[in-house]
């Protein structure tokens, strides 16, 4: 079987909520697992320190999805994996993802993370940092007990190309030159690394082929960039219906996301000038976000960047096609479907 | 042979600078595999992201002593070690250290280090944030690429242990209470850990038995004990000739170090005033530095706290003595000496 590429039906705003897909079924299919997960997080979060499991738990407990983590676990399902290594594991990327989200809040100076304030507002810039470098640390020795060093291999690997991807967003801030390429390489690495590296490792517990850890990295990688994409366009999305976080922050740090990119190509010379502005830092109230949103809607830049998004979860799913029909490739193709759709 | 510990001879400020103890063996011995680890940190430093080596290497460049991967180089010898797998795996000790830095830079807010500006006034705290995780995922690369999960698992454990006495550290800040017995646990875990690490995956790579894998664990822990210590005196000694940070950033930063709780647990009720109120923030100016500097001068603190440093440091020379005489035991042993007498 080919990796055929089925286009995924065009939603619209509006439309039926019956047909929306949704992240039910990957929900439902590691459900078990991840209260395994889960388990191992509350525990190895832990520490004689108490300021470290009070900071951790704020952003653990604080409602994100997991999705890494069941990635690993649907992934671990599709291939048949019957073992349970792969919960300390998830856990470990679990654990490497809320590092990477505390230290991009100070980075960011956030206010809110997932609807509620962020780490760096209750506990500061200090104790944030250096939980996440705890959480870091406690991610690897995860996996060193597992002792797998194909693991450890995708993991540090992905650890080092996140952090290089952040430093490179933080060089492009602010740049309104900057192109596509360069933000599709920026969320490759920040985001669809570790994507891959959750899907990946399921193979390697499961002792796959070479041909199916590679699928698998290939399936997370496009799911990451799918929904990163989509992310960014929700924060200037006038009708999204879900916020990852504060709409607006993309703007007001001057962040140049793909539906930004396309606007300013797309821009009238008056209209290119309002955005070199915005994105340098000098036009960043309120007023300038609506004329922002504005902008981007006149060019249809959200629902281009939801192309961009559509294209990419059409890979993840044509990723899957090695693998055999049934509930998880089911799920997992949903959850892709899901990248796209989510926020109308 | 017994771990006897022999009393170091007792130096006085003035003394002949000929019978001060010296790094110089120690640099002697490693000097040339000191080489060979520099070059695998500045070929590990590298990334596409140009911010990143521009970065690092401010701090990799700024004159530090290279101390930790020194250890594990010195130890190899000791234990007759032919190979040069301890080369990547010291260089990746550095790179430990050197995101700790970094990090630790953002947490104080430091202006100087090492008598440059620091990364994080040159390059930002988001940046510096970044480079120092870079950096850290670069450590753990390196040891996988090495393969011994048995390195894996003391660096990783090492790691979560340093970033479990920052945020101690960060918690005890300000707080006048804070015990010597604390305090020595703070130090044990964000500066002794490493040290005991890099020492002791020297005894792993030789594939040593467990005795002499512990005893330089014992000599790394309590030399890093020692240093810190002195590196805390210094922080007050109006006599320092050598200083690693800004002179008086404890003080301002209300860190209590020993020599503080000396001078805290002796003083006059109007002293302890002082230093409640210094500690606490409400006098940290020039003048406040000048009567802590003499309130700690008035009860020998610098001096009680070089005692305890000695008190380490035979401690470690002490552990070195189940391993043969010769030109490595000695200049570990000097090493000891050293960090106590520096600073005179």
């Amino acid at each position: 079987m080919t990796a055929e590429i089925v286009p995924l039906p065009r939603k619209q705003p509006g439309g039926s909520s019956s047909d929306k897909p949704t992240l039910d079924p990957m929900l439902g299919l590691t459900a078990s697992g991840m209260n395994a997960v889960n388990a191992v997080i509350l525990d190895r979060m832990q520490s004689e320190i108490p300021l470290i499991p009070a900071l951790a738990g704020h952003l653990i407990s604080g409602g994100g999805k997991r999705l890494r983590p069941m990635l690993t676990l649907a992934a671990a399902q599709l291939v048949g994996y019957q073992g349970n290594r792969h919960y300390k594991l998830a856990a470990s990327v679990e654990f490497i993802h809320t590092a990477t989200l505390l230290h991009d809040d100070v980075v960011d100076g956030s206010d809110l993370r997932r609807g509620k304030a962020a780490a760096n507002i209750i506990f500061g810039n200090p104790a944030t940092v250096l939980v996440g470098d705890f959480l870091f640390s406690r991610a690897f020795e995860l996996m060193v007990e597992d002792g797998s060093l194909k693991v450890l291999k995708i993991l540090s690997s992905a650890s080092a190309v996140i952090a290089e991807g952040e430093v490179d967003q933080l060089t492009a801030q602010r740049q309104i030159e900057t192109s596509e390429e360069r933000y599709l390489n920026i969320i490759g690495a920040k985001t669809a690394a570790l994507f891959a590296a959750a899907s990946r490792i399921a193979a390697v517990v499961a002792e796959c082929d070479e041909r199916q850890e590679q699928a698998l990295d290939d399936y997370g990688r496009n799911l990451g960039v799918a929904f990163q994409l989509v992310d960014d366009a929700i924060d200037y999305d006038s009708e999204a219906a879900e916020m990852g976080k504060d709409q607006g922050d993309d703007f007001r740090e001057g962040k140049m996301t793909l539906p930004v990119i396309f606007a300013y190509a797309r821009g009238t010379e008056s209209e290119r000038k309002f955005w070199k502005d915005a994105i340098s830092g000098r036009r960043t109230n309120h007023d300038d976000l609506a004329e922002a949103v504005e902008l981007i809607g006149k060019y249809d830049a959200v629902e281009a960047t939801r192309d961009r998004a559509r294209h990419f979860a059409n890979r993840a799913i044509g990723s899957l096609s090695i693998f055999p029909d049934g509930k998880a490739r089911a799920a997992m193709a949903e959850a892709a479907e899901f990248a796209v759709a989510r926020g109308y």
